[in-house]
């Protein structure tokens, strides 16, 4: 991987901390983490201090910092895991590599530990191929091309705005299926990269990705709050609608989402059985969720990534509104982030 | 994987044999073609005598028969790989795969021999998920599943029409990317199946394939026709078009295609250079096709494989044959394809 194009100064590390001791967790990055600046917000709901080993370039925000850039607003909640969504409003990098604080470097299929912010980089800063499939996955990774039929005009491909990875162990199941395969593990290490092609969506887990601030930022968002969210990855919906508005974005803008490597490893935690007891209401929202972001289109005069969310909130509160409270506070919430991120971006922050 | 509802005379293997001596070939497939009848249709341009190891159940089919069931029509040439076509139109399975003569078995990650024809089958007879992409890929795999987020309206998928597998060593590229890297041979075993999301469009290869020919065999047709086309795999783009063809249709009639395992083994086979000193006419013609079946849409009205086709073939002359006379004469193979298939498959067929 060449990565001879990107500093390491241009890339922040956000972590939103939902336990209190990230010393198993760091020492176990160190050796990928060390060279970043890293950012770690801390859940308002987390009591305990935090304990962060030494020897890490790093600024921590907690509740107190929230609130003095928050102000007033109740539409924005950043409890749980939304916490990290305030690191990357704070950050005035280009890009941002998230990894949530269960999850360690994963290994390889010959053993080696996995680099998952290089790797992240390289999808970021190689093209994506949106506009036709490519059978043979990453045509720009060494050893690979396009395959015969692939028109000469699309081998550029466009700017990758967002980098998903995947999850060894634990996968990102939800809550009914974690409870009903309590014992099922990925072990399956599917070594590719693949652009997701353009208008096909997709539920974006936020557990492992990277993405270009600059570009899409605005779009990685703290908008829909399940009612009985608890702090438990497959009890919570905050990515999988911030995913759909950011695939939207990046088809309007033509941009690129990548899906596949990295790994990372998931520990286990907590009981899915215990999840399976609350109703999870996750399972009644998806399926208004899909068909609504698979048809909704934004104009043409939608031209940056924050006109787009404005676009997205308005046609959120007219068409799924009426159906439950839950997407009119969606909506709320993503006309005050783009708000939000216009103050702090511009400087004009309390911080 | 389970095949329990498959029965092995529900499965033909077409073999279009561009060379004489299959003997190496099926030695080498012998353990997994052994229990199928296959179907193995010689060039029309190849003089030599047919070599064929004993040991398999099959039916050769050579130009004297070709020429009793096309007759007089000229639309359709069956040279070169389009020889392959005429097996699947007298075959009167459900099921076909194909698979080109220069591929033997490949091996996984493991070092096990790979049964493509169990693969191929698995992928068509276990669901595909054309309207959402399920990041963990082949949800239906044992140890797999849904990602959080995917809804569970959409858990039962739809029925899988075609599988596209894919290349260990010589990888299917064009004329001039081979030419240009002549010493580039594929070695990256990527350990999955998906499927293609619907409206993405993809360069389908026919070098390792296997469809329902109940559902879309109509659409599996030898159409385009490069002038200057030779038998090497490089020089041809007559399954390009097919592929575009059958996408289209599957999306059409809520169908699936799914890309990814099993692999082959191709061996290398003629000199790139040499190719490229053929000027290949499929650089161009890639980019009108491509935009032309991203495009194209057909009416509620085509309720089957052979409408649709009909619908393209009518759509194809008006939109692109004014810019060369290869549409023009796609079109009427197309027409021409869809007369003989219901001919020979109402069993008014002469053979």
């Amino acid at each position: 991987m060449s990565l001879a194009n990107i500093k390491d100064s241009e890339v922040d590390i956000v972590i939103g901390a939902l336990h209190s001791d990230l010393t198993s967790f760091m020492n176990e990055w160190r050796p990928i983490f060390s060279r970043f600046h890293l950012i770690i917000v801390k859940d308002p709901d987390l009591k305990e201090e935090l304990r962060i080993p030494e020897g890490f370039n790093f600024d921590v925000y907690s509740k107190s910092h929230i609130d003095r850039v928050v102000g007033s607003s109740s539409s924005i909640v950043f409890s749980g895991y939304s916490c990290r969504y305030f690191g990357f409003l704070v950050s005035r990098k280009k890009y941002i590599v998230s990894i949530d604080d269960d999850c360690i470097p994963a290994k390889d299929s010959k053993g080696f530990i996995i680099d998952a912010v290089a790797q992240h980089l390289a999808n970021l800063t190689t093209p994506a191929t949106p506009f036709y499939f490519n059978t043979l996955y990453d045509p720009y990774r060494e050893g690979a091309d396009f395959v015969r039929g692939y028109p000469f005009s699309l081998r550029s491909g466009v700017t990758c705005a967002l980098s998903c990875g995947l999850w060894l162990n634990l996968a990102d199941l939800d809550a009914p299926t974690q409870a009903l395969k309590p014992g099922q593990r990925n072990s399956r290490y599917v070594d590719a990269v693949m652009t997701i092609p353009s208008r096909a969506m997709m539920p974006i887990s936020g557990i492992n990705i990277a993405f270009d601030r600059e570009a899409v930022g605005p779009a990685l968002l703290p908008a829909l709050k399940l009612a009985g969210e608890g702090n438990l990855r497959w009890e919570t919906m905050e990515d999988i609608w911030s995913g759909m508005c950011v695939k939207v974005v990046c088809d309007h803008l033509g941009l690129g989402v990548k899906s596949g490597l990295p790994y990372v490893w998931r520990k286990d935690r907590g009981s899915p059985i215990e999840s399976l007891k609350k109703e999870w209401e996750g399972v009644k929202l998806t399926e208004e969720i899909v068909p609504f972001f698979q048809l909704v289109r934004l104009p043409q005069t939608a031209a940056t990534t924050e006109d787009c969310i404005l676009e997205m909130a308005t046609t959120v509160k007219q068409q799924l509104g009426p159906s439950n409270p839950v997407f009119t506070r969606a909506a709320e919430a993503m006309v005050e982030w783009v708000k939000l991120w216009k103050a702090v971006g511009s400087g004009s922050s309390p911080l």
